[in-house]
């Protein structure tokens, strides 16, 4: 790629790096770096520096943040008593979207995955333990995905809380809202079926 | 977007103005960037930088670089009689891959549209007409898009040449290699049926 300068090269090397960004998309962003204004290329470059520096987890649930704990922790308002499990913080963003959930939660960084290699050791699931000792907590509610490896790690992680005697909650699965039946697989359909509620 | 520290939101927001990143790509290239070790941060975020300081048209073809000639322009190998006119640098890019092409190139970052208000005067067509009254130059090889555009200013650029007796060509369109015929439109194909060359 000696046909670009040797700056040039550099970005798009370093860009396509990033997950899900290929050659043709990094020459394409690097370009586009290179016109943008000179603030706006300053706020990229230092918003991936500091975010970086200053962003570890949050000693109560694990989710990202620059504070000791994160928002959703230090709020009074959210009540500590009822913990919703999630595997990544991304997944947190989704359900504080919703605005319907006034809990905390617990971020696993991860699932059980025997295929991978990754155990329970590997997740924050000791430390979902430790907060269940240390604090008052009514219900856990797993919300891992409905992957294999997110049931995996639900069924571990209620095993391993029942004998507590917390209760231990799973959010549903099902034909999602808007889903038309007939592109919707097996699985789902008739999880959907267990799951019937009556109306 | 509060449930993030104000940090991952700064890097979000930054990384979702790019072009084709939307507010989900941005979220999972920020968790990943936290995620990357420290050095591989330092290199993306000071490449960022480094390109938008350094990096500026060359001084002869137009093209990124940053030094005052590209590598192209610079070289003795490279035949400066021969100049090849594409649209932007990654079209460049594209045919210096090919390997095949030994000339130089001139990059008019843009090409005529009255659509958008696009005209002669917006891209580096003056500064090609320069070259061409002070170099020694055989011919020009219009490589600019087969749209619309490119099509136009390729009729235009032929126009202003002509009279000076430099050659003048069009790299040729029609079905691509490895194109099935009956997926290509007929705009094409009846482009090929023009070009045909005897066998």
């Amino acid at each position: 790629m000696d046909y670009y300068s040797s700056q040039i090269s550099k970005l798009i090397e370093e860009l396509s790096k990033l997950p899900g960004i290929g050659n043709k998309t990094a020459q394409r962003l690097a370009f586009h770096i290179i016109n943008m204004p000179e603030e706006q290329v300053e706020r990229l470059s230092s918003s991936i520096r500091d975010a970086k520096h200053n962003v570890h987890y949050c000693k109560e649930c694990f989710t990202l943040t620059d504070q000791e704990l994160c928002p959703i922790c230090r709020s009074q308002t959210r009540d500590h008593s009822v913990i919703m499990v999630v595997e990544n913080p991304r997944d947190l963003a989704a359900y504080e979207k919703t605005g319907k959930f006034d809990g905390v939660y617990h971020v696993l960084h991860g699932a059980i995955s025997p295929m991978l290699g990754i155990g329970p050791g590997d997740i924050k699931l000791k430390e979902l333990m430790m907060r269940l000792q240390t604090e008052e907590v009514k219900e856990v509610i797993i919300a891992t995905n409905s992957s294999l490896e997110g049931e995996t790690t639900a069924m571990y992680i209620s095993k391993l809380i029942k004998p507590t005697g917390i209760k231990v909650t799973r959010i549903a699965s099902g034909v999602p809202v808007g889903g038309d039946l007939e592109y919707i697989d097996e699985v789902t359909l008739l999880r959907a079926l267990e799951g019937r509620v009556e109306l």
